[in-house]
């Protein structure tokens, strides 16, 4: 029998929780490798039943217990992936009893839609976000820029344009984002771009190691000026001495994820998210 | 003293894994109105005594305890977290110590970076998904199509772009979308728009509810051919009727959020994530 250690991660609705929470385990213990497997919508005990035949099928196959992590409410659902031959940790399991007694009252034990649609007008508001994400990137129009959450600027390729889509689709912003342009930045740091200058608040900058630069640039415009690495330092220095001057705040995207860097932003910035 | 029950979100972290825990909680006790709050990137014993400050201050001013919502990898940030006058659920608590007894192996106790960039490579074709959905946004190019892991295509405002978006962000999946146009559904069924047909394979069609379909369009253009409900029904009956001829699987989005969409297109098309 292999010693492959198989990790199951189930779910009731996307399995975006679980997964998040089966990661964050796992990545504990980095030094074993495990066989994961995602499998949303396990919501009724038929389809509980089948998964546990395939548990069972892996615990059988292997000389080690399949580890399954799972966010499943209905206590009938859980109960049925609880007969499996693995090691079944459950969210709910672990949580909700020690809830309802400090609430005193019991869980609804609705399947949870934290990532469907619960709310109508929050969804409508993070989809109009996304489109006014897109409609103002990359400086393409300063039409109702004034609607704007937060206004990220960076010199080309610092990591703008993810930034922004994650920010709408997480958490509902409204982030417009503009390229600081050698042109810009010839102006000599003393003045910010024309179409910034009303919205000096709502400026949020990103700056990025110039080597990380050039290497981002080269596969775009291999061995262009554009590209060079002394363009790149000089870009990125020009665009960190204007958010200096103007009292900007910014951030480095050199190593963080657009996720850290969306969570970094609304902590300094204190906007309210839509979602 | 008020009876408001306050919920905080304690990270050390960007606090997404916090958050969905937190959140699929509380959702169980939807009669109960909590007041939320998060609290990313709580990561040092200072900030953590500092946010059992914040908690104390709250448990002083409510009748009720606070409840504390974490995901803290570092033993002693999370040992502080616990001296608070609340009730403090963490997730690493909850499991690790299960873990590691099923595992014969201690835990590496290493702040997790699942959202942040642990896998350089993982990471860029992540971004470089981000970018192919940008550029393959509306049927915009067919250029480099072939690279597509994924193409969705529906009636103009039937939720392709966020969906495409979203794929690419969370997943590193490179979806590429196409809007059925009048001109495209007028063929009679009987054909793929031209730029589709090498692409058979990668198509996944998305539908709406013609009401709801009726509702969005009169917001962009009100009162027009476009947004009127007899032409929203016979675009969605064309499109669906394509769908079907063509044997290609589709969803409906009317009461689906990007994230309950993505992992349903995942699961029926079996496409494999990158991230």
């Amino acid at each position: 029998m292999s010693q492959i250690r198989y990790a199951f991660i189930v779910s009731d609705r996307t399995g975006i929780t679980s997964e998040s929470m089966g990661q964050a385990l796992l990545n504990q213990f980095s030094h074993i490798e495990f066989r994961r497997s995602m499998h949303p919508f396990i919501d009724t005990v038929e389809k509980a039943e089948k998964m546990v035949a395939i548990i069972n099928q892996a615990a059988e196959e292997s000389a080690v217990r399949p580890l399954i992590f799972s966010s499943i409410v209905n206590d009938e659902v859980r109960e049925v992936i609880h007969q499996s031959n693995g090691l079944h940790l459950d969210f709910f399991d672990a949580f909700i009893g020690i809830l309802e007694e400090e609430l005193q009252t019991e869980a609804t034990n609705i399947v949870g839609n934290i990532h469907g649609i619960t709310d109508e007008e929050k969804y409508h508001a993070r989809m109009e976000a996304v489109n006014f994400s897109l409609t103002h990137d990359d400086g393409s129009t300063d039409k109702d820029m004034r609607k704007a959450d937060v206004i990220l600027v960076g010199v080309s390729r610092s990591g703008k344009t993810p930034t922004c889509l994650y920010l709408a689709l997480q958490y509902g912003i409204r982030a417009a984002n503009y390229p600081l342009t050698p042109d810009d930045l010839e102006l000599g740091s003393s003045d910010l771009p024309r179409m910034l200058k009303p919205y000096k608040q709502k400026i949020f900058g990103l700056t990025i190691d110039p080597e990380r630069l050039h290497h981002i640039r080269e596969q775009r415009r291999p061995n262009s000026k554009y590209a060079s690495i002394e363009n790149c330092r000089s870009e990125v220095r020009e665009a960190e001495s204007l958010y200096r001057q103007h009292g900007i705040p910014f951030l480095s995207t050199t190593h963080k994820s657009v996720e850290e860097l969306a969570a970094n932003i609304l902590l300094e910035t204190g906007i309210k998210r839509r979602s």
